[in-house]
């Protein structure tokens, strides 16, 4: 038996989200399908540095599992892509040691969020970033960050859904890039508590177009209440960037 | 009566191509389906500069229509986009004179081919850009582009199911433009035969694969048989990206 450590890269858009449901086209479903094809029939569970949302997008999401096939490594990649339905790649592949783990391991992830700053439409950017027309004061949005970055209690900007218990995050870098009509939110940190990413950058856009102040983040997080925060932005705009172990 | 002209981008990957067929979903079925409703049931014909085939996208296909409804100028595309669905979207409306002809004034046209030229699968280009992972012989094929610039008989470089009589066009330019991992190439032209932009790419991937030498490009065009060319490359990379009048 041999722990492989994959790269994963997925177009959100026709997706159920990362982990599998009943009856709902998952990435998780569809990597296992692959999988078990590649197996002849015998199941082999993939496990993922955590899940992403329904029409999230993923350049590189880490997967590991086992497996006894005796596959050379440079091999694996496209065995497995011949397998797998075209918005959904694997984009490397290495041996792992026994104890590895896709999710317990990963030490930080980087999302990115692309938002497309015009009135006009663009077809082909309609399920790759979350189009906003109105203005944004974006000094403000700038004043903002530095009291999002460090060790927090996300608690505010947590789905209230979730259920995890501890909603400390360390959020160690926010950066904003603005590339033409495209803005583009960077987010690294230890990890993301559920629609995190999303109610940050909902905030933020709350914080640029007035509705928000900048000095009230600091309050918002200490309110350890959902609904102080902004909206959730839409999952088109968000992409699981990098994971680092 | 006033007749307006309309600059128009899709993404070709869900229509059966531009034109009018029965029980498919196409650009002018969509696009006089949003006027229908506009204009309340009654209809309104469409004109474009030329056809696209199925999977084929535009950045700046061009139409013209005629409306009795009095809608100011800067409120059309507002109108007009609320109808369509969001794979297609009116990007640009002014008011033309009568006599004007979308199809018949076109003076010239650019198209831009995306070729992916990686082995790594990409699920944010498989609609977007054909992957091509051999090797190609990028100055074989700069060599080849002199020959096919000026005005030709196509002939070769049309698909044989064409019913266009005179197939004598100018090519203007054609560029070839590297950028990281796409190779884009630029045709500008008074007029495009029928598959003629993706013959040309086919036939110039020929020449980059060694299979077809620069030097027999002009008996190419001699033997005036679609026979002699090479293949017609994949609709989803090409573009028909700007009208000139």
């Amino acid at each position: 038996m041999q722990r492989y450590k994959c790269i994963v890269s997925y177009d959100g858009t026709q997706f159920a989200g990362y982990q599998v449901q009943p009856n709902k086209r998952t990435v998780q479903s569809e990597l296992e399908n692959a999988l078990r094809k590649l197996h002849k029939g015998l199941d082999v569970k993939v496990f993922a540095s955590g899940r992403t949302d329904a029409g999230v997008h993923a350049r590189g999401q880490v997967i590991h599992f086992d497996s006894p096939l005796r596959i050379p490594i440079a091999k694996w990649e496209i065995a497995l892509n011949s397998l797998l339905p075209n918005d959904l790649a694997i984009v490397g592949v290495e041996a792992a040691d026994a104890g590895f783990h896709a999710r317990f391991d990963a030490k930080g992830k980087e999302y990115r969020y692309f938002m497309y700053r015009s009135s006009r439409r663009d077809p082909f950017k309609r399920h790759y970033a979350y189009q906003y027309s109105h203005p944004l004061n974006i000094p403000a949005i700038k004043d903002a960050l530095p009291f999002l970055v460090g060790e927090h209690d996300f608690t505010s900007f947590c789905s209230a859904k979730s259920e995890v218990e501890d909603k400390v995050r360390k959020v160690s870098e926010i950066e904003l890039l603005e590339e033409e009509d495209m803005l583009i939110f960077r987010f690294t940190g230890n990890g993301f508590l559920y629609n995190m990413v999303r109610i940050l950058v909902g905030t933020l856009i709350g914080v640029g177009s007035g509705d928000i102040s900048s000095q009230a983040i600091p309050e918002i997080l200490e309110r350890k209440d959902r609904t102080y925060a902004g909206k959730t932005a839409p999952a088109h705009g968000l992409y699981l960037w990098e994971v680092h172990y």
